[in-house]
């Protein structure tokens, strides 16, 4: 059992809601290197050659089992950039537990972008979880970009949940999806900014296959003068539907851009999209207010509401 | 009295639903010249000096009074481009009918692009309907670029209603509009397109000043193997409200790809946008056949309740 420094175990508590343990299938990447990593008997995890990151086997047995790979970047100034690629055979039943935390007291930027490639095999059914975190006294940034890609073979079942907590300076997500038949994907997206932060984050849902039909819910709320871009892009070229709907709350002097597209190539490609940007719900913040709540809490209450 | 051709009579009455005759305030532009127009005790038409098209100056004390200011290009091989502006006193309230209809017979393009300038005085109420449709058996294509640049001051509403009929070949939309306090738009946009006809219609809507609001519904039906982009931008930048909807029907192996853009930069900015793109309604369909109707028929039928 490797020992964990203070640091990384509080970081750890953030990204990995489940709690992290030594144990089953994991990999736990810090600073740059793998720290520590065990394999399960239907899940197997090896380490790259000549680039960095993971390749995850999973098996077609896997059934209700867990992979926890969390990364936790402590040292001021790193950029690590990681390649990790998971292969989920034919009907296996898997959830993926990822995250990145990054503490930053130092001055200089703290970068990691994982570049995630899921091959999902017929039938698989798989939920990826990947929260992001930052914290740290350093004036130096906590970024993150990651890029994640999946390919869902025929009755793929694929659920993408996707948290941004909370001290991420600047992100940009790229999630590219490409949908065989039946295949059916579930993103829920939620995304927090405060201060100066920006984020932005661009999906591509290519519905190629027949049958095929993805729902996307994005949440987000900017605080402070943050920034926030959101480009879903749903494309149907066959038999499919999709529904996009994204919801942002802003606060303060934050700014929020929704730039949805839906892109119907095929007569029974049936796609809706709906977007709402505005305030706090006045009457609720009354409402909680009336019960004796303080401003802050109130908006508190909603925000945690909205956002879970 | 100005003698019309049969072909613009013909014309005429499918971009002017109110019937256009030479008297109150008018201006008919036929392949490239100002054929005949009129003034009337508040609304006066001036020719521009320098470049093609006119001024035209409604005065404050106009109340429910039409402007028919129709474009036909019968011409083969014509590229009319006009810049026409509309200066509307505070107060006044005013109907614009526009519209442009081409009628091309032979083997080279016509087009026509129609720039048109609206300076919306305080608390003015303005409606602009502008129908656009092409004819004719010949090879050459039916081209109609129209860019429309709407500044509205304080308390004006402008209600902007467009219709694409049919017979455009391809048709690229510009639409800019900028609000001030408590200004109100209301924009009505219906498109159809079949065989290989491209349409792309760009909207960008600032509300610039407190209190202001817009609604914005798109309705477009899309056959053979036409193509159609919608961009609609909404930007609140005071406390203001936005209602962006676009819908869309699919047929045959036409595409349809919709982009919206809502883009909050202020706490008090609410903007909500809903699409949809789907294939025509099956249940009202077969609904329609029980009735007697054919297929094409019930088709027509429906496309025509979307449409109106």
């Amino acid at each position: 059992m490797t020992e964990l420094d203070h640091i990384t175990e509080q970081v750890l508590k953030q990204i990995d809601g489940d709690g992290f343990r030594q144990e089953g299938a994991y990999n736990l990447r810090q600073n740059g290197i793998s720290l520590c990593h065990g394999d399960s008997e239907h899940i197997k995890i090896k380490r790259k050659e000549g680039k960095q990151g993971i390749d995850v086997y999973i098996d077609e047995n896997t059934k209700g089992e867990y992979v926890h790979i969390p990364v936790v970047v402590s040292t001021s100034g790193i950029v690590d950039v990681v390649y990790n690629d998971f292969f989920i055979a034919p009907g296996a039943e898997v959830t993926i537990v990822a995250g990145c935390g990054i503490h930053n007291s130092g001055c200089n930027d703290s970068r990691h972008d994982g570049i995630h490639a899921f091959h999902v095999g017929k039938g698989a059914n798989v939920r990826y979880e990947e929260k992001h975190y930052g914290e740290g006294e350093g004036s130096g940034s906590r970024i993150l970009n990651p890029v994640t890609k999946i390919y869902l073979e025929e009755d793929a079942v694929f659920t993408l949940d996707t948290v941004q907590i909370k001290g991420v300076d600047s992100t940009i997500r790229e999630t590219d999806v490409e949908m065989g038949e039946n295949a059916k994907l579930y993103v829920m997206e939620k995304l927090m900014t405060h201060d100066k932060q920006v984020a932005e984050s661009n999906m591509e849902v290519q519905m190629n296959g027949a049958g095929s039909s993805a729902q996307i819910i994005s949440r987000s709320v900017a605080k402070g003068e943050s920034r926030q871009v959101f480009h879903p892009k749903a494309v149907g070229s066959a038999k499919c539907s999709a529904h996009v709907q994204c919801d942002s709350i802003i606060m303060d002097q934050a700014e929020v851009s929704s730039i949805p597209e839906i892109n119907a190539k095929h007569l029974d490609a049936a796609i809706i999209h709906e977007a709402a940007i505005g305030r706090i719900n006045d009457e609720q913040l009354v409402k909680l207010r009336t019960l004796g709540l303080t401003e802050e809490e109130a908006e508190a209450v909603i925000i945690d509401n909205f956002l879970n």
